[in-house]
């Protein structure tokens, strides 16, 4: 069988994620798998390389499939981006190696978080922009990030209350960029918990507007607890940037 | 009387124009409308720079209304963000000279109309762009628009069948720049006819195609005849960027 890997991207905010687990409700991996069916005539697994939440976005989401369809990767795009609603798109098709797996392989993943710091809404990107309207110390923010980089028990940022396998994750670069209105936190490592980069975020925010101090980072870090770290920021202005995988797998 | 005058930004997806015949329909200007009146307790006419068609967007849409309401523009601003549903936006609102008329004394307008120049979709963008799948040739489309600029009369590149009024308008320039798959028209005059941004769109888009010779474009616009020009190119790739004033009105 051919193992065909799909690069795709979505707006998330029509949907209830990528998947989930009700399947009455509306997933991109369920849009993508009734178009694929349909189009290649056999049923099929995508596999993705991992979950997305409701509202999320995606500009480089990887998933992979097995089929026994001779269609060329290029007729297969074209058609699949021809039957896809406008807000998913697929923007490589390619064959790889049988024993690839989207989840499994993938190395590093890189997330951006983006905000817009004005009392003025941003009305062409409101979907894809969190708005805050208070004032941000950047400068505090970024020495804030710092201390959270490396490999931690990030339990305390994650939702998941009954985790058994390990919290255990190496955040290996928070980005903090700022252009005019728009400031972006961009989160690079080698796996991210449930809900871990909405937590990170809302928790930076905080330290921004002075409700926190730098420090805390540690103390929250260290009491695995949920509570202690901030609330957890919007869907909409999450986007899953990019998936890397090693060398011979590269994307 | 106060003289207010308000900058504007709004997503026209969802709307049937700035202004429209039929008093059931949708449009900003009746949006804010109602949300002023309700604001400010009395009745106002907003007065916009031009209508924009249903679909078309506004980056920098001006319109200004006369009320005796005590109330400052900053507190008018903010109240009347967190009215407006999230497509519409008030970027500035500034007390001016009484006899100051948004149309009247606009003197300048320029309208921008993106492309999205690829086979694979774009997601994020896609209520601002068209996409065309054909390859263009961007070089024969800059030398063509070089033609249509100056002050002609346009009467092929309009819509309105029954115009009474001059349709000789001064084209300043047509920006045609290309980054990455995007491909963008940007169009500065003294002032646009129904629909004449579009026409000549979807002329130049034609002439990129290979569809039509740059030399075409005398003979349209001494025709006057609208069947000569080329088709229209739809609505939501267009968007008013900006109007500007003389330098007492400057905004």
């Amino acid at each position: 069988m051919r193992n065909i890997r799909l690069l795709i991207q979505y707006d998330g905010t029509r949907y209830s994620g990528w998947q989930s687990q009700e399947h009455t409700e509306q997933t991109i991996q369920g849009k993508l798998t009734r178009v694929l069916e349909r189009m290649l005539g056999e049923s099929i697994e995508l596999q993705g390389s991992g979950r997305t939440d409701a509202g999320v976005h995606a500009a480089g989401q990887v998933a992979n499939f097995h089929t026994n369809a001779m269609i060329s990767c290029e007729e297969m795009q074209n058609m699949i981006n021809q039957y896809l609603p406008k807000d998913i798109a697929v923007l490589k098709a390619e064959e790889v190696e049988g024993r690839f797996h989207s989840r499994l392989h993938a190395i590093r993943k890189t997330y951006i978080y983006r905000i817009w710091n004005s009392s003025i809404p941003n009305v062409f990107e409101r979907r894809y922009l969190y708005q805050v309207k208070e004032s941000l110390d950047i400068e505090r923010m970024k020495r804030t990030a710092g201390l959270l980089c490396g490999t931690h028990d990030f339990r305390a940022f994650c939702a998941n209350k009954r985790l058994k396998k390990s919290t255990v994750r190496t955040l290996e670069q928070i980005k903090i960029e700022q252009r005019g209105e728009e400031l972006s936190l961009t989160f690079t490592g080698n796996g991210f918990l449930y809900h871990m980069v909405r937590i990170l975020t809302g928790t930076l925010l905080e330290v921004g507007m002075g409700k926190r101090e730098p420090k805390e980072m540690l103390r929250i870090l260290e009491s695995k607890e949920r509570e202690q770290a901030g609330v957890m920021a919007p869907a909409l202005g999450l986007c899953l940037l990019s998936v890397e995988y090693s060398k011979e797998d590269s994307i």
